[in-house]
């Protein structure tokens, strides 16, 4: 399907066609860039509401900043649609997010525009900061940095030592701050309340000059005495131009708020804010999903809604036959609650991701009892922590790749500890389109070192099940990990009765000859696939689900490595230091000497793409364990080399 | 040597031996308490400062909570020796930091008046808001929880995180902000400015009251209408009742700054703010070392000065008869200086580290080229990355324990971008008395799973300088971690000429009979000295230091498994995950079938003590290899159990 740009937009190449358009043309640019990003997401997919949001902004910043030598760094990233279609890459948008197409997040690789990688929230003040700190330090005196991030991602920690160190770096760094009130769910913590309150009392700014204007008023007479006067003026200038503001606590000079959408106020504004040097906050007030009403009322649904019918806005449902398996994360949040109604002790927390996880179920029902907590992975661990040492139960839900944020409070304030955390690791593995910022590629191994772990992966939802019921019971006395994929769901009829597994307890799933795979989580059903596309060909392995990397089923080893002297061992994660290596350990350890084929996510960034595209490229899908079984059946048994 | 208490605090076996006391006798208990701490690290060691700068605080807390019932979270703890004293240790306190005596942080396992483990900063506001909303769910109106934090701690992201959360939380929360302006090293940041400002102002706080004392004597005149009158005041109760404070920003309730050392003020205001539910923070000044001329005055110098004379103040140093060796961090502090004089491009970033890293030496030498950001590991590696993307080439120093904060942004900032930045992990392995929570034993797992990453560990002070030389060269494309451990040089004649190491390559130490033993940085000098005890018993193994290990040296590695069939391998590392494991890897991708014994830190929580006890204790020290080799040559190769 030919899309095409507006007959401005269709002229923009580069942000120097933008810079040759008068002020008055921007209005359109403006229009026909938010409707070209409606043309192509809602016909090719990709995040939505967050670059419709700031398609003025886009505008504003490549028509005043000398970009790419002035650097601009977007936070997150995905609302970089229009600065991706401003810099070069309208006719290749429709390859957003698609396998060897364009990146769903700026890419260093991809574009000189894109100056700093995202995906995950938070890093960009502090990125900006390095760059300016280098124009500093080179003498590019007027070379402009800003960083644009939005007030969820300034909720996390990385944001908030960004600032309080720019804050005395003596760098020129702009930031901007992209106020929507929402994350991908709406956002919460005091910072947007503070936020709100400057955004709707009656005109925060008006009133401060306001105050300055009366006290030229102040009358100095006989009950009201110059001294006082002058104390009185002392004091509001100390607090309006210190400390009257949060972010002029931390030494930035702040200014607006500002109608983010408002194009002429933004060019404006930004010209002005291009000569003042130092550290700044600009305040725009935006509307994620802007110049889309559907998008607008529901900007949750349509952060990234998948295909759509952009006129009648009918988000397009895939057809099924027959009633499909739910994802691993309905069977998350509806089992916690059926969990919590019977043992009151049990909390979950999620850092920002409740409609991702689908702990927002039990935020409904059971609002004390579940929290979403902002962007602050650090927190959500620590705080579990916390409650965990008052005999709670906590669900800690995060995404893998996101868990890499609250490594540290993992070991230090639950492992050291042995406080039984429960830690639902979502989207572990390779996560598809959204790329190697988020695959959640490295958990097990960073997961396996840590001493008191329990490190487990459910290969289906009843296996899911059974796991978060056993990791709850008050004799577990460990932090646990959960890790299961995003979405993948196998068995329609998923709510099985809770049934206790033994902590450290793997499943042999099939007999066999000759060979025995050894799985790790939802890859034990690619290896399901295998086996029955093997037997055809009369070759018929053994089938391990081992469920628990660590502590590791060394009767079920036993059994393996005394039966088989050929081993493939698969995991949704990468192969160093992963479920192969923890079983090689267990090998060596023990004196046994089989040959072992380790299957898994290989030892470099894995870009973007459909799970099956990827999974075929990385060589751990059904057809490639099929394929790595024939390959070792068909050889002989290594020998040793020497002896 | 004995030390007696004096004779109030010699009663005072538990806090509720110190409500029995009028508040009068408080200050002899202040008194006796600080010259127990003087006259038992003096003699006994440990750290000093921080527990001086915090005794009235600590007895104020006992005096005025109901502990433990009500719960105290003490932030990094190292200042909690005077809580430790008043909560029934005092007796044993001299065993402080010593194999098997009392942990230098508070421990949850120690006492039920150490509510959370802790040895990191800044996470006691998030694990004491959980205990707060666990009371809150339980409905224990009545229980306090306090956590107590110092300036540099408050500049971590996690301290923001949890403020943010405690905010909106509902939940009953008092944080003690400790300002004594000092981490380790003097503390930096737009946040102690900001604090600076508060304290130093002329009465921030009495300010705030003149102002409402005039609004109240404002007159309404001709000049100053009614209308406007109401306007101005509207105005300043916005900004002193909300904004006017950057805690208050954050929906705390603001109280103080108070003279932390006047145990009246403390008592009369704790128990004054008993009373107030809902998230409040007392901001207290005190001063680190106070009570003890000299740490007053050289505070970094007397964090933790060793033994030392009290009375003249002379510090104890060991007596050598030989030149020694310089530690590794001087080796860093010195080398790094070098290097930047001959290459422009290099930059220097610590997170609150410069003297223990000392990067303090560039500091000084290079103002413009070496910072110290505050205690913000996460922001350290992301300000790297961002000045790397301008083409410096940046040494990080971040000890291995807190580079676990930052090991999202190593993952998602440098390394998926492939940005060179080089980090040293100082502090990698065990680190002795300060035990489980800075133990450096998890970063070979948590850094080689990570593509691109050059993970590399010195043999010796040597090898440190070759590798620094090394990474910051322009051909190298790659980050680079260089993991050192704690002090322990070898070499006396450690400047020597720069030489380039091909990066994966390791070297041959020695060639041997029946038995390889491959080591991994530091360790290898363990190596070496059980060889040397080994001669005498007619055993010659050959020895490897691998240097890498990532990418391992195949080459090298071939050699070894094509001679020998008995392995012995030494990190100061966890065994799990690690560089044994990634000789398990190598060895079978390559069809080799050696027995490799895997020694190094096990796979548990290793507690506080000497390193040579440490060592020891964990196997891996000279006599522990020396064992395993003899073990190992003394039995046959174990054939395949299978065939």
């Amino acid at each position: 399907m030919e899309i095409s740009a507006g007959p401005l937009l269709s002229q923009i190449n580069s942000p120097a066609d933008l810079k040759k358009l008068s002020r008055d043309q921007l209005f359109q640019v403006c229009d026909e860039l938010r409707h070209y990003i409606i043309d192509v997401v809602s016909v090719y997919g990709g995040h939505f509401a967050a670059s419709l949001g700031v398609v003025e902004l886009s505008v504003a910043l490549h028509y005043i900043y000398n970009t790419p030598y002035d650097q601009l760094v977007w936070d997150v990233g995905h609302q970089a649609y229009g600065h991706k279609i401003l810099t070069g890459r309208k006719d290749s948008f429709i390859t957003n997010r698609k396998y060897k197409g364009l990146s769903g997040f700026p890419k260093r690789s991809e574009s000189e525009y894109d100056t700093f990688g995202v995906g995950h929230s938070s890093t960009s003040i502090s990125a900006a900061l390095g760059m300016a700190m280098a124009a500093k330090y080179k003498k590019e005196t007027e070379r402009k940095t800003v960083a644009i991030i939005g007030d969820g991602a300034m909720t996390a920690g990385l944001a908030f030592e960004g600032l309080n160190h720019a804050g005395v770096a003596d760098a020129d760094l702009l930031v901007i701050l992209n106020d929507n009130c929402m994350s991908i769910d709406p956002n919460v913590g005091a910072l947007k309340e503070y936020l709100t309150d400057i955004t709707t009392s009656p005109a925060y700014n008006k009133m401060r000059d306001d105050v300055w204007k009366l006290l030229g008023k102040l009358p100095v007479g006989k009950r009201f005495t110059r001294d006082m006067a002058a104390k009185l003026e002392t004091g509001i200038k100390g607090m309006v131009s210190k400390t009257s503001n949060l972010f002029e606590s931390l030494n930035f000079r702040y200014f607006g708020p500002i109608d983010g959408h408002n194009i002429t106020k933004l060019v404006d504004t930004l010209a002005d804010l291009k000569k003042i040097p130092g550290p700044k906050l600009l305040h725009i007030i935006t509307v994620k999903g802007k110049g889309y009403a559907l998008a607008e009322q529901d900007q949750t649904k349509w952060h990234a809604p998948g295909l759509f019918d952009k006129v009648t806005g009918e988000i397009y449902k895939k057809k099924f036959d027959l009633p499909q398996p739910p994802k691993y994360q309905d069977v998350f949040g509806h089992s916690i609650i059926e969990l919590a109604e019977a043992n009151d002790k049990i909390m979950g927390v999620t850092p920002a991701m409740p409609s991702g996880s689908s702990l927002k179920f039990m935020m409904e029902a059971m609002p004390d009892r579940a929290f979403d907590v902002g962007i602050t992975e650090q927190h959500a661990v620590t705080l579990s922590a916390g409650l965990a040492t008052q005999g709670l139960r906590v669900f800690c839900n995060i995404y893998s790749s996101f868990m890499q944020r609250a490594y540290d409070q993992v070991i230090h304030d639950v492992a050291i500890q042995k406080l039984p955390v429960i830690f639902c690791l979502d989207r572990a593995g390779l996560v598809g389109e959204d790329g190697p910022t988020h695959h959640g590629a490295y958990d097990i191994p960073y997961m396996r070192c840590i001493p008191n772990m329990v490190v487990s992966a459910p290969m289906n939802e009843s296996e899911l099940r059974n796991l978060m019921y056993t990791a709850q019971l008050d004799k577990n006395e460990y932090p646990f990990v959960i890790r299961y994929p995003r979405g993948e769901g196998v068995m329609p009829e998923w709510k099985t009765p809770f049934r206790e597994i033994e902590i450290g307890k793997g499943r042999k799933l099939k007999d066999g000859e000759g060979l025995a795979i050894l799985t790790f989580g939802h890859p034990g059903n690619f290896a399901t696939a295998a086996i029955r596309e093997l037997k055809a060909e009369g070759i018929d392995p053994a089938h391990y689900d081992l469920r628990f990397v660590k502590p590791i089923d060394e009767a079920l080893l036993h059994e393996v490595f005394s039966k088989f002297d050929k081993i493939v061992t698969v995991e949704d994660g990468t192969v160093v230091g992963g479920f192969g290596s923890a079983v090689l350990e267990f090998m060596n350890a023990n004196n046994y000497k089989a040959d072992v084929k380790i299957l898994g996510i290989p030892d470099r960034i894995v870009e973007h793409g459909t799970l099956k595209e990827l999974r075929n490229e990385c060589h751990y899908d059904s057809a490639a364990i099929a394929d790595a079984v024939k390959e070792m059946v068909n050889q002989p048994v290594t020998e040793k080399l020497i002896s």
